[in-house]
């Protein structure tokens, strides 16, 4: 028998985690950390204090406790991506499963690596890394599977357990890019291939299920990029982006504007030089030849004086802030705690959506305040999202056939979109409810 | 074994229909009409032409082909009270089942012999009429139960079908209103009584389970028409009103604020009048002794002219047409259809909610584009629901300790949020699936 | 010749300050606060260098640069209400006009006193009281009278400045209720005198000429809060009202329901003492023999220890914090800072509307979501504005007949609503623009 | 000295109209169509009953007796493009203006020329065709100039009226491609030259005043055509495009897709066959070799069972109805009034964006209904709007630095956006009104 925990992240975006028991032998399918609660919770805390049941507790980390009785036999854990909604609750819960090792895409490990270093957790469990369209053997009864799939950070998969009963297939986060900016399309034969062999049950990305679409390719935002950086007057201007830290293909269509602009390209910020150093050992991506990353906070200060000495026209400067993050880059400087003026006509472009949690937004508007009072000339939105949209997901289930369909990564009214979706296509309609003799 | 159908009204409202079956017996409650696809279906069609066959195909009436094995066991149809999202679909549908009673109330009752006439349907059902507390018994198996609660229109019900595994409890419409302006309190203390004796399952509206809120008193809407008919100035000004025809208590409040302005008080229109008659033959409300009513469509425009000779300023006319409706009263009006001329100050008070469609919005948009061009004064959502809020169901919820919750009566996203109450007071949380092998 | 300065609050709501200028004279109306702004800008910043300057920047009080050329004309300055976004900032810039008396109704005076204190400010400036209906000679140029009218504070004012070119009437806030839980009805006689004897312009609240009604009664309210209080089951259950301490007839309703429900009523925080203190040492409301007011921060928490101690279903606690607001008592409490335990079942009632900025919404989000995982039960809005709508001010220009009319208080997406409104009711089109020759 | 009348299109989309008066000559800059209006107008009426009165007083055409005393003065008619509510008025109000001209485009010309061909109406006026960047010299006072633009339609211009006192710079409707799929960039050079010489005032398209954005290039909208329609699996299923007949540049990119695709493209319907002819006929496109075009109703319905027969796989169809307007022709497909069956799996895309008005919002959702209930695959919004947004407006004024910015195009709620763009950009204030002695 197969069972299957929805541990968190089947009714919000956050932390992600699924649980899958085979037999004896449970896979862990991302651990993921929910940035918002997060920062309330470890607001006035020592770092020291940051327990892991605090973080259960205020909704940061998924609710582990509920599989307490799985916990010894959790053998594997695997992030599907690199964002901290799938990657980030691992330092903290890992120690729970002491004998699981954690396998993960060369970008995912990298990163996560990265997070261990920087928090300074040491944890037991072994690293493993694994090619995106690699098999892995865990037992008679285990077989692991990754399959590349396209989203807004490298290497991301789609994972497959194979099991006897059938195969269970974890595709938290994906869409169908068909020209993708960086790394392979989508592969399509082998998700068919899966379909033929049977899929038991499908675990989807439902964050968009109800946009009538097929999300757009990566490579429109670079084409929205393009419009912005090449087609608005910004002569004598500075030009500032702020992105996903993340996001590489992103981040390589702005650099390489920025040369066609003639513009030296500055990177600012702890977050930005995490990902473009793992992007760059893991071989996805090296702009050590045309942008120059500056990591630490008093540096970043110094580097924007300079920049304001030089001739702010002669850079384009990539800095974090991008959903108003009070005491990000972009935040100190329009609070004028940074060592750069904002002149009117300055532009400044968000290159993504904002998350419309109403902490963002009441932060991306008092962020744009600030910004518009200078008289910086604002562009937003310049962004295509990473998730699937409706036609999407319906690609995916005419694809691998699913015997079931689980909604996931996304609150109740989007999930029944999704559940609207299979309706749609023909799944059961399970209209009658039986009720066995109950003793009340 | 007791099996529970959804046949309808399960993720929209409109065609609301669920099927009951304990042992060898079907109780069928409530067979709605969805209103705008009726209209749509039967546009261009010849009233000889509506089949049942049509009305189920165009999604006017509940799909009961999903339940045809059950078709010879239905042995009681029981409409909850007389709107027609709940009484409506008797007429096309109870033809189905030949032997089944059906169960009413006296005002809902009178309603359906009512729409049978109009209609000139003949049907060979017994209909039976049932004191709004009073209980029946059925089979050995099968006794049913009413209990009177507030809801839009009088004596609403909710069902309790007693079984041996405990009772189903249909509530669907209902709201707690203390203070209700017609007809009795919410009989709290049998609710309770269900509650200790058990419950297996409550089927529960969710219209507005996403209002953190009790939805307040009809008290109250009485208390904003008085605010609007005597606290505005209308002196030599016509004053209009348009709300539901079946909202008795709506209307009395009306009729009674009509006297206070010593203003003589005329309901024009078939459905006004139909309702009207329902609740004097019922013993609910006679307003014969101070209303004029009119009831056919050349009789309205007589009467509208003799209005404009006499004065529009000694009458309060009431009409049909708050959804902006083409062809209702209040339409035609606005168009110069009818014998009356709007002048600027003239009043349109809307005792009602827009029913948030599109089509009603696009029709109450164009319907009040109109009025303002001729300068009327328009006084918006001069109203109170007659559904439960939030709170209402968790009071409910708290009374009768149900097994089983079944939201019902909304959308998706809204009967998620009645899920997300239940699990809020501690339903179980059912985040483990389990798969048992499967042949795939 | 007659100018008139719109310094503030003309396309927001937060810094309201009009200045006219009558021959040499000028009479300034309102100098509003506007908080968000100010917390924002205060936030970092030592009391001692709160400065005229850094508000103005800040834009949290109206920017008075701009008519420094009237500042040594200024003889009155004149609040219309004690509300802090028309009186709060009277503390920080009166200083500019030195020889200028504050005029003000007794309730409005008794909170600028209290603010004065509190801040421990030091102002020159005489201030004189007058009744809310009686007349003021500033000159023989200058007349000014107040006129009551109902709002959502007590002894709100209409302030009508009479000159040789016609009356400016100052109708900013107001609103028209009929049945006023406090104070006088609006003096519509006097109105309709201003109208007769002539209007200049009329500045008028805007804040929701968007809304096709006219705002219901306090009375209203008071239902409203009659059937949350005595028809929601809350027997054995803490009750928390959260409301604007400025509102005394919302409190009056509060304290009568709390005495009907047999409940010890009281209140918590420093903002409702001060508001309740002025409104008895101005003879409006006492509720010193109903009600405990408690008023530093240290008591508050032993107090709600002894409530806990007590039985909490033996109190109706009336607490500052509905906006959601950081520190405020609600906030603590929720945040577990004081000594209060929340259970499944309390209720927490938000008689007050959601000021709609981003930083409300997100603040009054992460309130609730606190709330709910405890248990406890919201019941939002349990609230009327009071504010005019559409038909509100519609009757009020009827009312005066100004020759011009100057919506104010809203931002341009309501002001544009109003201007439609004057444009309804034959107001110039203004659809000429000319241009007389201008050398380029 | 000038005189601008406003006459429609000031705060609205659809009656624009335009009116200087400049000495004793009178130059009238669009005369537009408002669909909604004239199609409820009309629907009950004899064609030959569609008087000028009729449209005025319906609000389907401008007001033009606010300008009654210019009538015999107007010299020119100039249309700005092809679209119906810039140039859809003329042939209904032309004739108040016997001895004005109509100068316009080519495109414009032949699109007008065919709508009163198919209207049958005859007007005197004389049509004159003039290049999109072409002087006209119509007296010593009276010059105009066409300066090319993109917008969604071709050979779209800002008309410069250049007078003693300065130029009149009319921009309804623009935005600034960089990248256009058809016809020239913006003629920045000579914006710029415009701003040299001195720009009296500047008229200028609002739609999207409130979009923190530049509008991105139409070669965005293309790409995003290629990824759905390359990119989606639509091996074995029908594809029906559907968008604005009138956007020629958008055409062009379905066909050249369709030739990609290797399908054989149609284009079905009246709209598309006289906009096509228009754009072959002046040069700008010519489908004919790529395209079959079937014009009359009767055709369309034989087209579409002939591509049933031959296998609808082998074509790609564009059709009218991406609004969801009734009778359109994809309208009538849904309702299976042609001969043509919906598949599930067949795509519809609507290359366009809804019309926020409530009654295209209502038709959308109906279309979309009946398309999802036969299990279409709906792509929705795959489209760029050819309007400006805020970061484009920002720029012309910053090229022609008016001394007047007259917002149009648009409700008040997005002009009152562009005059708060105007005011960031540091144009004066106004915020003294002043009051010349007035006698009441």
């Amino acid at each position: 028998m197969i069972e299957l925990a929805a541990v968190g992240g089947y009714s919000e975006v956050g932390r992600n985690m699924t649980a899958v028991k085979i037999g004896n032998d449970v896979v862990v399918l991302d651990i993921g950390l929910h940035m918002e609660n997060y920062i309330h919770a470890t607001n006035d805390e020592d770092v020291l204090n940051i327990s892991a049941e605090l973080l259960i507790k205020s909704e940061s980390v998924p609710n582990v406790d509920s599989i307490r009785d799985w916990e010894g036999k959790v053998s594997l854990i695997i992030p599907s991506h690199a964002h901290l909604d799938h990657v980030g609750g691992i330092p903290y819960l890992c120690g729970r499963y002491p004998k699981a090792d954690i396998l993960a895409a060369p970008f995912t490990a990298a990163v996560l690596r990265n997070i261990l270093n920087e928090e300074k957790i040491r944890i037991r469990n072994k690293i493993k890394t694994l090619d995106v369209n690699a098999r892995y053997m865990q037992s008679d009864e285990v077989k692991v599977e990754f399959i590349n799939i396209t989203h807004s950070t490298p290497q991301s998969i789609i994972v497959a357990i194979h099991t006897k009963q059938g195969i269970i297939l974890y595709a938290n986060d994906f869409k169908f890019d068909l020209y993708p900016v960086i790394g392979k399309k989508p592969d399509f034969a082998k998700l068919r291939l899966m379909g033929d062999k049977g899929v038991l049950a499908l675990i989807i990305d439902s964050t968009y299920a109800g946009w009538y679409q097929k999300m757009p390719s990566e490579s429109v935002a670079r084409q929205l990029l393009r419009d912005v950086l090449l087609g608005a007057d910004n002569k004598g201007r500075a030009i500032i982006v702020t992105t996903f830290s993340s996001h590489i293909a992103r981040l390589k269509s702005i650099v390489e504007l920025g040369i066609k602009l003639d513009r030296k390209v500055v990177f600012l910020g702890r977050s930005l030089a995490k990902y473009v150093a793992a992007a760059r050992d893991t071989g996805i991506a090296d702009f050590t030849a045309n942008v120059e990353v500056v990591k630490f906070k008093r540096q970043v200060s110094r580097r924007l004086k300079r920049i304001m000495k030089e001739g702010k026209d002669r850079y384009l400067i990539v800095m974090t802030g991008h959903q108003g993050e009070p005491n990000s880059s972009l935040y100190r400087l329009a609070h004028d705690e940074l060592d750069f003026r904002l002149d009117p006509g300055d532009h400044v472009i968000f290159s993504c959506r904002t998350i419309p949690t109403p902490t963002n937004i009441a932060n991306r508007e008092y962020l744009e305040k600030l910004l518009t009072k200078k008289g910086a000339r604002i562009f937003r939105d310049i962004h295509v999202s990473g998730h699937s949209a409706r036609e999407d997901a319906r690609e995916m289930i005419s694809l691998v056939r699913p015997k079931h369909i689980i909604p996931a990564h996304a609150p109740l009214e989007m999930t029944s979109k999704m559940a609207e979706l299979a309706y749609e296509m023909g799944y059961a309609e399970h209209k009658k409810y039986k009720y066995s003799p109950v003793a009340v």
